[in-house]
């Protein structure tokens, strides 16, 4: 049984191909700047990388070409289609909605959708991928994965934010969590390791990265994590503030005319084209 | 020797007159509302409490009634101005500049003056309590005691906040904190209380009241603390959000069309009118 996993960015696919028998990876590779003028497509397979400039304009002809690469004779990962059995989509946020991974029907695309304020950049591009992966293997059951869902289990004390109520009750605003794939997998990865039940374990996870959070596991399930409604929470980042005094926010807006759209831009983006603009030293 | 401690917040002026001999307080109090049609003052003399409606229309006029109150045959806890020694002000914000308590002069009280866009409501209080204080007892050393000043031995690391540097060369955006008083004195006690030397101790101190927030006291030195630029992150608190995901200020700007001073209004004032506005749960 081989498996497709997908993992759609703002302008970029990621995928693997796995061999559930031995779960060896067929092919990977990573789709960039999707819609753009370069598209880039960089493979790793049989040890080997290379990267294919291909225009796609959209998340339907990179996932069009990527199964043509599957098939072809250079890879020749695949002989049809048909022995993709199964697809599973990384969804960024999934709300209060989803608590575990799912089966993809027209209502979880749906409701996905209906998340997208909440990650605007991130579940479009994942609805865009189930979409088009759909189209592309129309017989082919997909699943849906999402970051937000381990962390459903935090208890009020933990997401509940000291600001008014009708926050919560009205715009869903309240401490989601993020990397929850990671942090599950890692937290029985050391259960494993020191040979204990994960129900009997307390793990502090520390995900570090380009975005890094940390997480609070009891008993296998998380209780506390540093990220919150957003990936921009917690921790310092890479490009990201983390966690900076709230009244700094209208303090710089005040003193420099800024809009909200400039704080977020300021917030998340403190390298590559904001650092050019903002002169960040 | 006989010292006058004075507290003068947005509207309110707390005071001890302490005889430093047997550090007696020999009578303290709160004048409320100052500036209000219901200025009140509320006494504790010799065990007893009291309150005295009194107008008091700025400092000046409510400095020197408590004076007045003091000589007042009814209290009589000195006979003469001469006998106050000297008067400690508490002010909130030194900003970078202040270290520790200092001697007040003129060039102290503009440096304050220019922190107060760092504690617009606390500084101008503050530096109007001195005012007023010079005024009624014009021979008398005064000493401003600063909120911040234990915590400007905090590293960069714990003290630079991952926005743009030049928020901090431009704007002195950086992490303060407040509390330092008390965090100096409960640090010093526990060293007492232990019986070590407090350069042999680590201490994590939780300042905890209607403001709330915890300090890293490495050998009697401040190493970080939960409060920032302002008073209001770090923990939650009874009116003050304490640390959010700062990606939700922009986010619910842009929902309710909110502008910078509702947001700070929003963060720092969760009861009382603010209640009644935004029908807080």
């Amino acid at each position: 049984m081989k498996i497709l996993v997908l993992n759609c960015g703002s302008s970029s696919l990621k995928f693997q191909l796995i061999n559930m028998k031995n779960e060896q990876v067929l092919i990977k590779g990573n789709f960039e700047r999707i819609g753009g003028m370069k598209t880039t497509l960089k493979l790793t397979a049989n040890g080997e990388k290379k990267e294919i400039l291909h225009i796609a304009r959209d998340y339907d002809e990179a996932i069009e070409f990527i199964l043509d690469v599957f098939k072809s004779p250079e890879y020749k990962v695949i002989d049809s289609l048909d022995e993709i059995a199964g697809v599973g989509h990384r969804i960024v946020h999934g709300g209060e909605m989803f608590h575990e991974s799912v089966l993809v029907t027209e209502e979880v695309v749906q409701e996905i959708e209906k998340c997208t304020a909440l990650a605007p950049l991130h579940n479009p591009a994942g609805v865009a991928g189930i979409r088009a992966a759909q189209k592309a293997l129309p017989n082919v059951p997909m699943v849906v994965v999402f970051d937000t869902a381990f962390h459903q289990t935090m208890p009020a004390k933990a997401y509940i934010y000291q600001i008014p109520y009708r926050y919560y009750t009205s715009y869903k605003i309240r401490k989601y969590g993020f990397h929850g794939t990671s942090h599950r997998y890692v937290a029985n990865r050391v259960a494993e390791i020191v040979n204990k039940p994960i129900e009997e374990l307390k793990v502090i996870n520390c995900h570090l990265g380009q975005g890094s959070s940390i997480c609070a596991i009891e008993g296998g399930k998380s209780v506390d994590t540093s990220m919150g409604l957003t990936p921009l929470s917690g921790i310092p980042m890479a490009t990201r503030s983390g966690d900076i005094d709230p009244a700094i926010i209208p303090y710089i807006m005040k003193l420099d005319n800024l809009t909200p759209e400039d704080i977020e831009d300021m917030l998340n983006k403190q390298s590559g084209a904001w650092r050019s603009k903002w002169s960040f030293i």
